[in-house]
């Protein structure tokens, strides 16, 4: 498939969107690559290399899902339009939503319980969900409670992208130009135009 | 099967109505060619070449179902009367609309997450439903807002067939004189009666 | 299975039901016979010839609903009670209304969309149900619907046969003595009577 | 299994009550023999010759039902204690109102239309009720209706048996004594307690 | 697995709870054996002779529940804890109060109706549950019932080992030194303190 | 996997929760083994050696879940964050309630029952749900009975480590540098330090 320039556009500032919302958040594993070439069905992609680690906090999760949301808040701020071209990254996000709720706890609301029988793994991705073992009401409040979570982290990341502006349209224009970045051309971008830049927001909690 | 006179017109009032609509629009795809002569079970077809594109816009996803409910608007405008033979299209535009609510996080109301689990791509159309991973308040709020994108898009449909009532009389009239008709010769049509139309309705959003 | 000479008259009146409400709607197919001779598990049907038709009007299935009640509605004009020689006719109307309703968007409080996965044709009436991709409050709505529609023609079968009862009891007379009737002899019976006949009564809508 | 006198008691006053209450109704089948000799896990039974029918009106239904609901009857009224051994009876009782609402549309409340798919056929009795097709308001109605069908047939069970005692008696005592009774010598006993009792209860409906 | 002389104990009062309410109610069967002796998973068991018997009444389902609870209650009142030892017991008396009410039409509340597809025999034990053929009142009143049908002979349970203290003591005590009876040198035990003992409880109902 | 320093002192605080906590309850088998080694996806573990027993009580069952939740509670207390970590915890704890209310009648406000079909053991953890025989109002009621015994036992393993948090202290140091200690060792930890600590807490009921 070759892109159009609009595409290629669009491609760069979304990749460049996750990027930024990582290198400045917190918890986040470093950025590897960043590219808009594309591969399968994705037009680009943002690879970290995720530390050998047993176990992930909330704050991890929530920067995780920030992160999820980086492509496509950089394309309501920039084009003022959303496409389904984060719908993968839509996908995720609620599957770690869901997760923190359900599986580990993390909910203030739902409590120290789990619900519903997990099957595969978080990031495997599947949940057929039958065999709810959990009534109405806390369905309810896991709906509330996902969406609840997955609106905090959307403003994270749009919030970052805003204080982060400068930054993201200098790697957006990189990235038009050479297409990919190494983890060391990134962080020389990335810190190039960091003193301009606001300082990082808390994470939610 | 041999059409009969009435029925050649339906069609072609029909075919001509998702014609003028998708015309009309921005964010569709160009018609290549309009046909009253039956494939399958369809009495006619617009065939629109879809670019090669690697995201859709919720605008897009709203034209696509002011085009698809184009055929029905002008059997309700021409002939006062509702027929199966929208089926599909109706089908096709409940598809996109509850994609874009459970899929594409593009309602307002429902929040950025998915609900259920996805199988199958949006124009391959399965959608086995068990699973349902959200609660009764969730599935009613998606019902609402199915409902809302597709009357709003109804009516856009219905309101440009309105503006553009000559062009679409022109195009049924030349469909049932010469069954057919390419891009080149659809265009020809359409620009013939434009300058006497009213300017384009905006986008619903 | 030999009938009795009381069973021979429910089905005479049965099946003269359903051809006299056929033969005064204006969108019903030609009966092309009537027979009290049993088929199956029937005691006796009417045959029409549908015509090579591409599309339904909502006209035209609640003519086929009035049609389906035909039979009950003279069971219960003539002997004043209600078997279960209907179960079939109850059944067919029954899924003409609910497509309507869920697969072609024609009815007014449901708006336009489609409800569940189809499976199968109309006429073929497979419908599983499982997968309900809507919520609890469509669902009461839907049985609502239903209901409005099966009650307001099978008071138009039962007032079409109120104002017809002499053609009906002609016809029944007739079946009784002749078992079977062609086309052009079924006519000839309507045609005799029709004169005395009050006009036709509105479609519904 | 040899049944023990308190045994043989029951099952004669349970039996007789089904064969007391099918012949003081008008819309049941004959009886051709009442036996208390068991024949698998039924400790006794009444056998009816039903005659060759195309169709069964709501009053047949409702005999049906009371002739079901005969020998509970009759060990509520004589030993004032109810028993698993009418649990066949209530099943089928249960089946026919559920099949007199959801198949034949002979419920006022409910209306004319079907509910659910039919797996099988009246007497045979699988129903397995998945994929329901219809609201959670329409399940509480139909629930409501089965219980007001059951309740007036139970009712119209016990009256007749109350207005027959000395018949049940009788035959009961009969039983006791000779075990099994043909057509011909149960009738017989009928006839010789009938002129003592009261006229037949009407049919509720 | 050996036992603790605590467990031998806590088996002992369990197992002499079982038979002196079996002892003290009317409609049990009698008891033909009490052991300590562990089989399977079970630490003791009451060993019964069911009289064969074609029906069961709503008394004698009671007793068995009442029965089922004897083990538990003997726990309760003389350790003031509770364990899961009794928990086939729990399963036990919750089928039998199900299958009163969904099978047999013994509540008063629920009526004279069957509710679900009841799927083997009620010792047997299984019941998938799938194909609910009733709405959520239903089950709802349902849960009630069984509640309060539990509730009620568990308290009979109660109370009949309060009344029977010293014989429960006595066998309790006799088994922890013999750890097997018969049903002659029970009922000896039983007589021995029969005499000192409070009349029977009524049956609830 | 190669642990870092800082998740070692998380794994060591964990680990010496749970072993904290089962030290000073009244109802858990004695520890055998403490270790940071990882195995499996487990960063370290607690092994205790379950007594040969026949039945478990309701305060067995409550010091089983506050023993499982003694890890988390020991990251909150000392780390102020929660992490995944606990996941399997949760999962352990959620079902033992549910378990207590569903299987074994241990709740006061659920009464003496059995909910559901039981598949598979306690802690081998399988419970597919289907066929839920229960009312919605009964999957709410025991939904607020979990989260009840969940949340008095997870305060209850958080005031046992508050109380002896330099036991805790002194054994996840001692982990920290040999990172594995035996059952003498680690009851030789807890007693150094226990003539410092509280007196126990009340079992909650």
């Amino acid at each position: 498939m070759v892109m159009s320039e609009a595409e290629k556009k669009l491609t760069a500032y979304h990749e460049a969107g996750h990027a930024v919302v990582s290198f400045n958040l917190l918890n986040t594993d470093p950025v590897q690559k960043v590219t808009i070439i594309p591969r399968g069905r994705a037009g680009g992609y943002v690879m970290s290399l995720p530390e050998d680690r047993m176990a992930y906090s909330r704050e991890q999760f929530e920067d995780k899902i920030a992160f999820a949301f980086g492509g496509r808040a950089a394309e309501e701020i920039f084009f003022g339009r959303i496409t389904t071209g984060a719908a993968s990254d839509l996908q995720q996000a609620t599957r770690i939503a869901r997760d923190m709720i359900m599986q580990y706890g993390m909910s203030q609301s739902l409590g120290l319980r789990t619900f519903g029988q997990q099957q595969g793994s978080i990031f495997l991705g599947r949940d057929m969900g039958y065999g709810r073992d959990y009534g109405e009401e806390a369905a309810t409040l896991i709906d509330e409670e996902v969406n609840r979570i997955l609106d905090e982290n959307y403003l994270r990341a749009k919030t970052i992208i805003e204080e982060h502006k400068d930054q993201l349209i200098e790697l957006a224009q990189t990235l038009m130009r050479v297409e990919t970045l190494d983890r060391r051309d990134f962080e020389e971008v990335m810190n190039r135009k960091e003193t301009e830049s606001e300082p990082l927001p808390e994470s939610v909690g």
